[in-house]
């Protein structure tokens, strides 16, 4: 079935107000009409090229094998940041060369970069101010169209690189009795989630902690019921499995589905009751008795 | 043509801000390559389980036959509340045991749940918090797979229950000259839906009643001249055809596209207009000469 | 595989809060399971008919040929206004006849138009408030349905006008050294859409002005360099390539993806930060040495 309904998963900030999904949409289907596309979102942040590249890492292993993932957090659009098309094993990647491909391509490890030259595969007359419908989309359906049909390679598509733009990791610092990380992401309920990952819960009350990034973790497995975690002048005591094994309206630490240190409140919303933004620092601690 | 292209229709609470629907996606069409995936909506007021039922309830019959529909308002997600599947003749219905699913099946009548608790048909290592995603999207493609290649029974998921979980029924309460009913929704436009339904225009100028759930309705048909709405310390006369019954800018209650009682403004907002929120009581009254 | 896979482009203001456009999915699935439904978008502001014209006209060509667009933008829902289904060579167009296909109609030149009357192509019962879901849906789906399969006359569906209601252009009006538009929409990042297009860059850094209607263009060349644009008290210089030709936080004048001029801010919001709203006027002027 693969071959027969390839997949492209959107991942943009454009928002859904306008119809610049809508075309680029229209754009593929042209080329792929067998295309199945599949929204991730459309709602990161104007221009928030970590805030992608972190959806991205989080969400693209959920996608069917021998998905395109066209990735368009484009501020440079129009200038000299190249533009690419990555070859992944399973998955491809089409997006510009700022970073926002980079934390998935770290995590997969093998992958082969091209910068996007061959204007053959470009709708004619490429504006400057909207590559998403003129060089992403259509590159992203070619490789979905070519991936179903015949063996393609994308070294059709451009030249060869080996050196695409990396983003610094977030904020992760451990030592033996703490951890400090930072907000990464506010979801819809207003739960946040920080950069405290990933963490799985183990045997005997106990979280391991399994860096995503280079960080070295000093704190690798600790006792779930002696943990407090501070942030915006609040503390909460211990990490709990779901958002119900607290009272409604209570705050509540746990590990969230992306794998991630996560702070909430049962039925409410945890960014608008602590105050709390982007970026702001998460203090995991081991508590003394 | 059915056979070939089964359908998931998706309800939930989770927004579109997050990649929460993307990924719930990416899982089924890795089971279920040629499933359709409809959007319902995805903006649920969080954790409001009976306006997810009143739409379900209001939406379900316009889905081609054999669709099934994922349904996630979840607030109780990791705790004890079972998960569910639910095999209703020409439909399937997977979600959590909250009620969220019982108007559209009261309405149904005949129909076998099981809970579901066979993890074959899950994502390995679900969450405690996104069910969604490791639960309730893998059992509705394996269902929709299942039904497009050969006869599937829901027993294989699971332990056939009698006693799912009845939310209580919006009010409405009729006497020989009045009913009370309560808003039950706020629409995109403003437009206060309100629970006295199911309302039909009848020849003569008169409307009928005939409730949705277990209401008596003593006031079943009823002269629209005659009729006096009233709503936040306003009265409107009359039930209309459309909107543009009246002149733009003025109020209008007319019987909406679900069959209830709507309160509208021609070209402008009505919520906004009379301040009302969900919950707040509306009457019908015979009007007196 | 046009032949297999029908296209319908959905246009509306019914917003994603509801389940109004998720109800008109199901409805045309179920006529036409092999459809592809492609959302342009569904935030028109609330019955803003221009804006909906507009939107349409600028994203048309981008889908597919044999693309059915169903465009509900719709004030006058149950009011004596009427129904309309259009083909125009390669596409077709379903919506009420208030001027919302208008503008895309006037650009492709050649179309025959069918009032809609013939309701056995309807849902039964249709609502006075709902004509999205119970005309203009199933209607579309007809359409893509028996273009798939074998050749349809639109003359199934009513009765042939020449009429149909035409919206009047955006304002544009050019001198020798002048033009005067008007903002046409503002975009999700902020940025404004003016109605002075279409615009093109030409070699030696002129600009050519080939206005989308029946405007007469005194002013067809231009200097770029020589350029002055001023709209709610600000004055920008020159007209750039791409928003990253000045530096972050700057306003930027540029021709934009849908050829028309555009305000920016390069990583930022340009309507919050001059305070100007739809149907504001700019001016673009010659600048004098």
């Amino acid at each position: 079935m693969t071959q027969e309904f390839p997949s492209i998963a959107l991942l943009t900030d454009f928002g859904l107000q306008d119809t610049y999904v809508g075309v680029m949409k229209g754009v593929m289907l042209d080329i792929c009409p067998e295309a199945r596309l599949i929204d991730l979102t459309h709602a990161i942040r104007p221009q928030d090229v970590r805030q992608a590249a972190l959806a991205l890492l989080d969400s693209y292993r959920y996608l069917p094998r021998r998905t395109v993932f066209l990735v368009v957090v484009d501020p440079g659009v129009g200038s000299t940041r190249r533009a690419i098309a990555v070859d992944a094993g399973p998955y491809w990647f089409v997006g510009p060369d700022n970073g926002v491909l980079s934390y998935a391509l770290r995590e997969i490890g093998e992958w082969e970069a091209f910068e996007l030259t061959n204007d053959r595969y470009w709708l004619p007359d490429s504006s400057n101010t909207f590559h998403g419908r003129d060089i992403f989309a259509p590159v992203a359906a070619h490789i979905a169209y070519g991936s179903s049909v015949k063996p393609f390679s994308l070294g059709e598509l451009g030249t060869p690189i080996d050196d695409p733009v990396l983003l610094p990791p977030p904020l992760l610092v451990t030592t033996a009795v703490q951890i400090v990380g930072e907000i990464i992401d506010i979801d819809h309920y207003g739960t946040l989630v920080t950069s405290i990952g990933r963490l799985a819960h183990e045997a005997g009350g106990r979280l391991s902690l399994a860096p995503r990034f280079d960080h070295e973790a000093s704190l690798q497995r600790f006792d779930i019921r002696k943990i407090r975690i501070r942030a915006g002048g609040y503390s909460i005591r211990g990490i709990r499995r779901a958002f119900s094994d607290v009272e409604s309206g209570q705050l509540v630490a746990l590990v969230g589905s992306r794998g991630y240190l996560e702070i909430a409140v049962n039925r409410g919303n945890a960014a608008k009751r602590l105050g709390l933004s982007m970026g702001d620092q998460v203090e995991l601690e081991v508590w003394e008795d």
